[in-house]
Parts: C-alpha cells; sequence; structure tokens
C-alpha cells in the first residue's frame, strides 16, 4: 500500500466518523448502499417525491428502504424482525425494498377501499394484516392484546358509552333549562375514538386536488384520519401497527421510546406517561437517554440502556450482557400485566378475554366489578395466572434490582395502594348513593345516567382521574403524581367536597 | 509525504472527528476560524469575558461571531439569514463578526437609554429596529404579526384589563368583607406582561456595583428585566427578536425547536405546547428530534426532520428534497392562520388589523365576538382570505399527508370541534347571564365586573382554559388535551358545576 | 513505523472516533482501558452479571469502574471530585476501582443490616457515611442542609403529620357518616416518605429466590424499598446520595441535569421543576443541551452550557473561561438560599438549623410563621445573611445577565411577588378563621384538624399548590406557572369559591 493511497483510506475513515458524529443510534451492521427497488414503488416514488416529498424521504431513512426481506430472514434468531416463514412472503418481495406498492398495493382483494390509480390497485389505509405478511407473530400476539380491541371495549361497553355521550354531546341552554344533544360521528372521532379507534370505511369516491399533482380520484373514507391503536380498517381488521411504530419510517426506535406512548397514554384518565415522567425511571432515561441504543435487537439491559422505556417493562425481548434471555418479546402486553389498574372504578385481575364488552358483573352490568368493588371473576383471571404473570414482569424488574426490592414495591406496597385507592372510590360512590337515595340525584335505578350531575362527575374523577393516577404511580415509582397531583390528597379532597355538597343540600346552612 | 506527517494528520482528523462527535447539527459549510472583530467589540470583550463571561462564550457560538455579514450576503437567495441590502447595512459592519459593540451601540441616537460606558454609546435593550439593519423582511412582517402587538392588545382593550386586574390585584380580607386592592407595576410585569411585554423606559441614572469591575453608570430602566414578544421598547419599536432567537446565540435552531415557543404558550389559557407535545407530530419530535438538522437552510421536510415542530407549520421557509418550495417564510405567523382559537371566548375569523384593542362588538365592547358568539365580521377577515390562509397551511400537511387527511383534520374536525367548544361556553354564557338576570351575581349590566365573582371565574374557564384546549387540540391533533385533560369532559364538569351552583342558590335544599 | 503499523493506528483511531459518536459528552481525559478490580469486586461480579445484569453494566460505565481513588486523588484540585485525604481512604482501595465490595462490604461493623453473602460481610444500603469515604466534604455539607432532614422535618412536626395523615389515611363512608382510618406505615412509604426518606431497618433475615442463582439468606429489611433524599439508613445516617447521583453509574451529569430533581419537586406541592420547565432556561437547557458537557470539572459558564440547570444555580463549581470561579461547589444549597418559599404557608427566611422541627411560631405551633404571617424571627437567619446569600446566588446570575436585570428580578419582583402570594395566602386564612369562628367548621381551637373539612382543604391548597407556585414562578422566571397554571389566577378562584361557600351557608338563597 502506498502512502497516497493509506491517506486516502484514512480520510474516507475519518470522514465516516464524522458523518457518523450525529447520529444518535447508529445502525450496527452497515446495510448496503440501497437494495432495489421494486418497479412498482419506483413508480410510486416518482410521483410522490413531488406529491408527499416529506413521506418519501422518511421513508428512505427507513430500515425497510435499506433492507430486503431476504436480508431480513438471514439474520440470527435474536437478532431478527420477521417472524413470518420466507414461505410466506411474496416471492416478488423478497429481494427489493419494501415500499410504497409492496404495502400499499399488497392483499388488493382483501381491502373494499382499493381503488385505481395510476394503473396500480392501491389502498390507503394499510392494516395489520399486511403488516403480518412479514411480522406474523406480531400481529397475531397484538390481535390477542386489550389494545386491539381498544375500540369494540368501548362502543360495546353501554356504562362507557353512557360516559362517552356525556363527554362529547354539547350541551344546549334554553329558558334555563340545559339540554345534552346527540353527539355525532365527527364527535367521536375527535374525542374517545381518537386513541380507541374509528370505524374507516369505503363510502363512494373523490377527486382530490393535490398542489403539486392535480386532479386524483380515489375511494372516499369515512372515519378518516384516525390512527387509533383499536381502529377497524377497511378490510375488517383491527388496529394499527403505526399507532407505535410511526409512518413511514416505522421505527423500533421510536415505539421502544416513551414519547409513542404519550399520545394516548398522558391524559388524567390514563396517566402512565405523566407517571412514568415522574419517576426515576423517567428521570434516567431524560437524562441519560440520549446515548442509549434503541435500534440493537436484542436489547441488553444495562449496556444498551440503563433504565427502563415503556417497552423494556412491557413488550421487548430483553437480554442480559451475557445474552441471557430475561423477558420474551410480546406485543400482547397482557403476558406480563396481572392486574388491571387505570379507566375502571376499581383494580381488578386481568380479564381472561381481550374482549372486555362480554364482561358482566354482580349487577349485570358491563364492568369487571361491581359498584361496591366485588370483581366479577369468572371473567378475570385467577391468582396462579396473576402470579404467573408478576413473575413474568418481576424477571425485568430484577436485572437491576434485588428480589427484596421489587418484592416490596409490585407486591406489598401495589397491593395495598390499590386496596387504598379502591377504598377511597367506594366511598365516594357510597356518598353519590346517598344522594341518589335521598333524591340530590337521579341514578341509574331511576333512569338517569351516573355521568350527568355534579355530583356523579366528582365521583367519576375520583376513580377515572385520582384513584387511576394512584394505582398507576405505585405500580411504577411515580411519587407525587399518586399524592399531591392527582392521587391521595386529591381523593380525599374530592370526598370532602362530594360530602359537604350532600350536607349542604340536606341541611342548607348547617 | 513522511510517514511520521502522515500520522500527524490522521491523527488531527481523527481528532476532529472526535470533537465533532457531540455535535447534533453540525454546520453544513465551515465558516472560517475566526472573522475579524471590530475594534469597538473588541473592547466590549475585553471587559466582558470577566463581567459577564457567560454571554461572552454563549456568543462566541453563535453563527454572528463566526461570519461576517459580507459573508451571509453572498448565500445563494434559498439559504440567506440577511434580507437586508449591502447598502443598507454600514459599511463598518460588512466585514466584521456582528458582535456587541454593533448591535449595543447601533443607531444610538434613536435609543433614549443609551449612556456613555467607557467611551462607547450603549443601549442595554437592543431593538427589533437595530435587527432589521440586516433582518429587514423579519422585522417588517413581524411588525404586522399579531404577537408584535401582544402589549397594546391586552393593555388597550378593557375586557381583557378587567380580567387582568382581577387576577393580578392582591385581595384583602378586613371584617369579614373582601376587596380588591389596586395591581402595580410590578405584579402586572411579573404577570400578563411577562409575555405580553414591558414598557421598557429610561428612567435617571443609576451606579451599579459588578463583582468583577466594580462601579458603574448606566441608565436606570424601569419595566426592566423583560423579554415579553410585545415588549415596548426605549425607542418605541415594539417586539423583541430574543424572544425566541434567544441571546446571545441568537440560533435558528433555537427559535425552531418547541421549546423556544413553550415559555409563552404553556399555560392552560394558551396550551398549544401542552397540545403540541402529546400530538404525534410532538411524539416524534422527542423520540427521534436528537438527528435532525436544526440549522439547515432552506428546511428541507423529510430529510431534515420527520416531523414539524411550531416553526416548521408556522413560520419556516420549507422545502422539498427536489428543492421546490413547499411553504415561505414569514414572521407574520397570520399568514397561515385562518382562525382565532385561543385566549377568546369564541373562535372567530382572524382579525385584518393586528392591533386588535381597534375592534368592537355588536354589544360595543372590544371583543371580536358578542356575548353570544356572533362575530364582529368587518374587523375579520371573510372566508375568501380564510379559505386562502387554510390552502397555504394546507401546503405544509400536505408534505406527509394525503388531502383526504388534510381536509379531514383541517376542515371538517377543527370546524366541527370549534363549533362544538363554542357552544359550550354559549350554555355557560346563559348560565352566567341566568345568575346576573336573578341577582345571583353581579354583571356589567350592573357595574359588576364579570371576572371577580366564583360563577364569573367559573365562565372564564370555561373559555378561557377548556374551549381553548379543546379547540387547540382539534387544530393540532393533541388527542387528550382536548377530551379529559382540559377539554370537552372539563366543559361538561364545569358547566355542571355552573347549573349546580344556580340551581342549589335559588332552591337551596333542592 | 510500517505503513501497515501505521494503517493500524488509523483505523483504530477513527474507530474510536466512531464510537464516540454517539456521546454526547465524552469524558475528557481518557482514562486506561480498564483499572485492576479488586478479587472480592470480581468475585461479586462473576455472580452478579447473571443475578443484576443490569446493575454490573451500569456500573461498568461509571467513573468510579474506570478509575482508582489513586487516580482521582491526582487530579488538580479544580477538577478533583475526592474530597477525603489520601490518608483517610483504606489503602487497599486505593489502586483499584470503586466496585460492588469497596461500597458494600465497607464498615461492615457499622451496618447492623450487615449479612454473611457467600463469605462477604454484604449490607445492601450503602449510606452517605460509607460515600464519606472519599467524598467527605460532599457528605459534611450534605449533612447540614435541608434535605437531609428531610425525613425528621415532616414526621417530627405535629402540623405538617397532621396533614399527613390527611392525606395517607383511607376514609371508610358507613350509614351516612365518613371516618377517617389510621394510615399504615405502607402508605406513608409510598406517599410523603417516598421522597422525605422512610427508616430503613434490619428485622430478621429472610429467603430470596433470585431466578438466576436459587436461594439466598439476606438481611430482611423494613422500609424498603426507598431512596428518599431523607432517609434513615440501617446505620442511623441520614441521607441518601444516590437520589440524585442515580445508581449505579453515580454520574455528576445525571445530578447535574434537572430530571435529577423533578423526582421530588415536580409535583403542585413542590413545583421548582414544573417552574424551570416553562422558564427561559429549561427552554434553553430543553433545546440546546444535547451539545452541553455535562462531565466537566470545573463546570465553565458559557461554554460548557448555555443556560443553568438545578445543579448550576444551586450547587456547582462554576467557573468562567478564564478560569475564575464564580460559585464554589456546596452540597449546602442552603448556602445560595435567603428565603424559603414552597410547602410553607407563608414564605420567610431561611431557618437557621436544618432541623426545622424544632422551630416553634408565636401560637406555640411546629410553623415558622404564625397563622397570619408573622415570623418566628429568633429561628431564622436574619437580614444580613439573608443580604450575604443573596450575594452569593446574584453571583450565578450575574455571569449572563446584567446587574440591573438581577436586582429587578431576585430583589424587586420576588419580594413582591412573595408578598403578595403571602397576602392571598392571608385573605384565605381570614376566610377559614371566620368559617371557624361561625361554627361552620371545626378549627384547632375546638379540637379539630385543619386539613379534613372541605373548606380547610380549599385553604390548604392556597398556599400547598397556588402561593407556592407563584412564589417559585418569581424565583425562577417561570411566567405562566404563576399566573394561569397554579398561580394569581388559581389564587383568586380559590379564595372566591372559600368566600362563596361561606356566604352560602350564611344565606343559602343568598
Amino acid at each position: 500500500m502506498t502512502p497516497k493511497k493509506l491517506m486516502m483510506i484514512c480520510c474516507m475513515l475519518s470522514a465516516a466518523a464524522l458523518a457518523a458524529g450525529g447520529a444518535w443510534a447508529a445502525e450496527k451492521q452497515a446495510a448496503p448502499a440501497s437494495p432495489p427497488i421494486s418497479e412498482a414503488t419506483q413508480a410510486c416514488l416518482d410521483c410522490h417525491s413531488l406529491a408527499t416529498p416529506g413521506i418519501v424521504a422518511d421513508w428512505k431513512k427507513s430500515r425497510m428502504a435499506k433492507r430486503t426481506p431476504a436480508m431480513g430472514l438471514k439474520a440470527p434468531e435474536m437478532e431478527r424482525r420477521i417472524t413470518a416463514k420466507a414461505a410466506d412472503i411474496p416471492r416478488e418481495w423478497l429481494d427489493v425494498a419494501v415500499g410504497c406498492a409492496e404495502c400499499h398495493t399488497l392483499r388488493a382483494e382483501k381491502h373494499p377501499a382499493t381503488f385505481d390509480h395510476e394503473g396500480f390497485q392501491v389502498h390507503t389505509v394499510v392494516s395489520p394484516e399486511d403488516c403480518a405478511t412479514c411480522h406474523t407473530q406480531e400481529r397475531r400476539e397484538f390481535g390477542q392484546n386489550l389494545m386491539a380491541h381498544a375500540r369494540g371495549n368501548l362502543i360495546n361497553n353501554p356504562v362507557y358509552m353512557d360516559l362517552a355521550d356525556h363527554v362529547n354531546a354539547v350541551v344546549k341552554v334554553t329558558g334555563g333549562k340545559a339540554a345534552y344533544l346527540k353527539p355525532t360521528p365527527g364527535d367521536e372521532a375527535e374525542s374517545c375514538l381518537y386513541c380507541h379507534g374509528t370505524e374507516i370505511k369505503a363510502d363512494g369516491q373523490r377527486v382530490i386536488n393535490n398542489p403539486a399533482m392535480g386532479e386524483v380520484t380515489v375511494t372516499k373514507l369515512s372515519g378518516w384520519p384516525n390512527r387509533g391503536v383499536g381502529r377497524k380498517n377497511p378490510d375488517g381488521s383491527l388496529g394499527s401497527c403505526t399507532a407505535c411504530h410511526t409512518r413511514h419510517q416505522f421505527s423500533i426506535a421510536m415505539a421502544r421510546k416513551p414519547a409513542a406512548c404519550a399520545e394516548c397514554h398522558k391524559g388524567p384518565d390514563v396517566p402512565a406517561y405523566k407517571v412514568y415522567e415522574v419517576s426515576e425511571h423517567g428521570g434516567i432515561y431524560r437524562a441519560m437517554g440520549g446515548t442509549w441504543d434503541f435500534q440493537a435487537l436484542p436489547w441488553t439491559v444495562g449496556r444498551d440502556f440503563s433504565a427502563p422505556t415503556c417497552a423494556a417493562c412491557h413488550v421487548s425481548l430483553l437480554v442480559s450482557a451475557d445474552g441471557a434471555v430475561l423477558a420474551k418479546r410480546s406485543h400482547r402486553m397482557n403476558d406480563r400485566l396481572w392486574v388491571r389498574l387505570i379507566g375502571l372504578i376499581y383494580s381488578h385481575p386481568h380479564p381472561k378475554d381481550p374482549d372486555t364488552s362480554k364482561i358482566k358483573n354482580a349487577e349485570g352490568r358491563s364492568l369487571a366489578t361491581a359498584l361496591d368493588g366485588r370483581p366479577a371473576a369468572s371473567y378475570l383471571i385467577d391468582e396462579k395466572e396473576q402470579e404467573a404473570r408478576r413473575e413474568t414482569m418481576s424477571k425485568v424488574c430484577l436485572a437491576c434490582h434485588g428480589t427484596q426490592w421489587v418484592d416490596g414495591q409490585l407486591r406489598e406496597r401495589l397491593t395495598a395502594s390499590t386496596a387504598a385507592a379502591d377504598a377511597m372510590v367506594l366511598a365516594a360512590t357510597r356518598t353519590m348513593q346517598e344522594a341518589w337515595r335521598k333524591g340530590l340525584a337521579t341514578g341509574p335505578a331511576k333512569g338517569g345516567s351516573p355521568f350527568d350531575e355534579y355530583i356523579e362527575q366528582l365521583w367519576t374523577e375520583q376513580w377515572l382521574f385520582h384513584a387511576n393516577s394512584m394505582r398507576m404511580a405505585s405500580a411504577m415509582m411515580g411519587a407525587d403524581m399518586g399524592v399531591f397531583e392527582s392521587g391521595r390528597w386529591n381523593l380525599h379532597k374530592n370526598l370532602s367536597h362530594m360530602r359537604d355538597w350532600l350536607q349542604t343540600r340536606q341541611d342548607p346552612a348547617r
């Protein structure tokens, strides 16, 4: 080798190092510069780099643009992202990048919203069944997950729909009287169904006018836009993989970061992200996460990351630096969950079936507990299954914490906190029932909704906001979220407010 | 080349690569090591590297320290930051870095707060007119922007000042009676005017004692400190460029990141940042933004960044990877806004004039809508202009989303959500008016403020917090911010509370 | 040197550069690849890389794993992290990494929770006294800090414990009556003591079953888990260094970032982090902090970082680029604090003694002010000491701001805002006292708690949430946190609510 040649190589190496400088979590195995792109995808790109340049550029950064399914299939088992067998993947896909046409023209006959677009049979809404072509196991697991049923578990539950109707309706005040109007599909889509998922249906044709491309005829979609995790797609499937693996990079890094979960788990009714943010785990992530490797497969505890994100505890395949498996990947998040804590009047063991609309409590309502907290046990997992799932989760914790730490938190403290939160809900429930009995409000027994009067709305916040938050804060060690932010203090103050309300109406001047 | 020499070069290259490792978004074109510094600025630096070392070190990292105006003028049009003509820039500036003296001694005669400081005629408060020396167009646009008028639009509006007085005053309780005191200028400066802007005025002289430099005589400033976006500067100009382009790096990266906007747009009255944070766009930014290029000019959608920040939608020059312009840069944010959503009782078309204190509604009040929601149409843009601005914004969205997605959100859902939020405000307004009519509270018709009694404060939160949040959540797809955090649920609960209050006072025991 | 050898060196250099690419803030002085590890620590690692792989991998990234105390002692004074003298460090420690055994077997005889573990005398809970082996001065300072006394200052204060009991107890409603039960130690540990600190005690032995290692006998710990900053350790010491220097990297970078403080300072009762987040300083940190050097010692203002974090203002050793010391490091945060703003009914000068449970106000209560706001002056620092501490803090501000800016904020505006917030608390206090006098609620004079009735809980929020937030927002320039988020507006609305409540009970129909 001549010095000159050597110099060139060094420069190239140095330049590469410089270029990689900004890249946070560089891909460990360099992919070939650019795998072949199918003719169909190339045709898409030709126009869409003008029509929708953002997503084209975004897709070009994706792993799917940089590798072919055949490459993916060759990876060692622990590093594989594709869980389909080679034989189940369309032959013509194997050696091309997974691009526009691969996903948006796949299974055209199964998609009622397919339309002819420049000679291609295109569907806008890619469904989990499309993704299942390569990610078979993930789709199967996710289908058994509560989240895939998020829409039906709301829509088919009369109690929750009664709440939803009293959230989404507009109230009209005329002549000193207030009346709830009926919510429109648009109100619902922009509210509960934003996360739970709309139903997307083909609804004839429509001519759109793209600034770059002019007029185009497409299938008109109702229920669109929506990216709810439990949406019903035009092909009848449930769910949306891109709810977490955001379009059009579909990055595992995105799904592993807490921001992916935050969009739907941040409100006071589902405060998981708020609790995480204030937890020590969340603090470590915010402070140190900039240097972690969110692309690595499998994900090595302590080396790739120093504190768990949502995905680490609930989904990801985790290994030790020695390669020992600490947790198997599962898109059926229920696998590591033994007790339901949020969105519920009282906590209870996890349901057996992800379709919770089938559950009936002792009072015949679609709830997993009676109004006094008794669980609808036959629909729920038993203690043995609870114990097994707690063990599965504990193994994640034990990667960094001692057994006494984990038992102390996940067994003793969490159990005590959920019991205390549930007791504070019971106190509020009895107060509301007293109001109903005394005719100060109208409950279901007299044909009223439990969600439309002030005392009832205070009761709703008792469980939906404060007990929720207190239970979740204990599960994830979220400190003040369970005390003064929306926890023990708020449960007390809200109960005092309810009791004061009741007392004043019985004896106005005390 | 000898091996030794070669070795040295390699080491240097490697060292450079190492050094660049931490740099997130390296400047694409390396600037010369250090452009000349004017004698005046050098004199400043000599002392101020001791007196205020933080800002000296910070300025040294700035683009202004690394380039001269002459260099900036040579950039191709799309990459130019300077919008003045060469002829309008002081000759002595052209070939020096833009340093302390360039900005703080410029237009000395126009700055009544100028003082003699070590032989230099210095003013502390650099105004937009100073920045306009190089950034002419930005200053002109910003002057036509609502934000430049943020102070006057509050101070000169009797309705909003009535609210402000009831926020800023202290209440004294004596002998069982409560009385509002008068707010002081200090109360106002630390409250509304923190963001809206104080008036900064020269107020004589003052001797200060800097720990490093000893006694110095300076112009005494009233209304200081303040960096409000609509502040009135000693030279009479309105606004503060450093509200977004933070001192003393004045970085475009800072202004393009959501944190720049968050300081003034985070509270429940202006929840834009809260909505962004919980939106998918915000989630992608948090998860993936660490690798984006926030310095690039123009800003290439999909390549430089994968999801919009505040600036991307509202301000920045955006292009596709092919160089097509998707949106022109404009510091008149109104250009892409067709409807006002926040800080208002009801939503309404954007005002024609950025000075909104001129508006009068049908009742003669300084509001863009009557108390029943009717718009003061003659002061507001018409439907055609609304449509044109919506189109301008839509082009930003269309970079990544299809027409049906954009229309569905920005046209159908946003329109429906704002109508629903406004209807919930109307229901609350009618309830408050009922209380006024029945003598249970004292409204303006009987000389009372609409902001000083409990029922009125509930009404205020109906629009200022909850309708605000619901409207904004729909505009930016912020999910739970418009439902349970401070949206539909809260509008209902608050209205129930108001109606319950009214009913109880009419029939205490029900 | 042969070209081949040279090539190898270049490759290695380039590879190192690549590897460092992701590292945000690379250590400036490269440490030797791996210092010797003691035999005892190696024995720990052999099993614990299987038993608790996460913390082993995490520790390997720590500075303690990469350097020996002897190396640390050699650093120039300004760069030294070790404040013990060489003679006080165990000889056998000097030339090994500070690993598992060094900390967890140290001072075994002083730790009642020590147990025999594979032949080693191990204690789980490492205490500040252990850390003091090397970090003597930090431990001494921290012991004089309010935070080290966080547990006792709560537990030994009857007023605050009365509040705590009414936060942590469960309420039982039976036969139309509500009764507070007694809080359990578990309730307290998961609530107030989560941050204030539990008491951790040895409580016999216990066999645990680690999935990787099988059965192990350990000392059973009560009050565990806990990482509260003021916890009482089994060896009797107070505090937890890892509350901020998180296990097992113990990184100075972590402690310097706001996330370290957020876990305990985020709730509405202690909203420091919320205020920081919405402040300009917080905005600059979020936008630009990714490129700052959080490892550098000393910490150079403007060069290493462009805006202060919590640690910069309250703890860190700060220097200018010229090496001038702007602030000395102090783990006695009180050194830079002259007035207490949060967690208090009224603001007041800092207490002289970090054990605040000794304080008695004019009414004989354990509070630093009487119910009307008069300070218990003899327990508090005097004006001269206040002025000295304000000067110390001002020097941090003056690194970037002019004297008029700093005086205007820290002197004028902060003083006015705390006075206004305190006045709004006084108005609420008088309203509550009116209710007590009129028999509408039961205060301490008649044997009642001031925390268990609705009107009293409104009063509590007046100071604990809203005045807290308003005072803190002024201290740290947090804008809307002091106005609409939980500040001036909320103080007014809450007071109106209290007065409306009072009036209605006196004259139900008005």
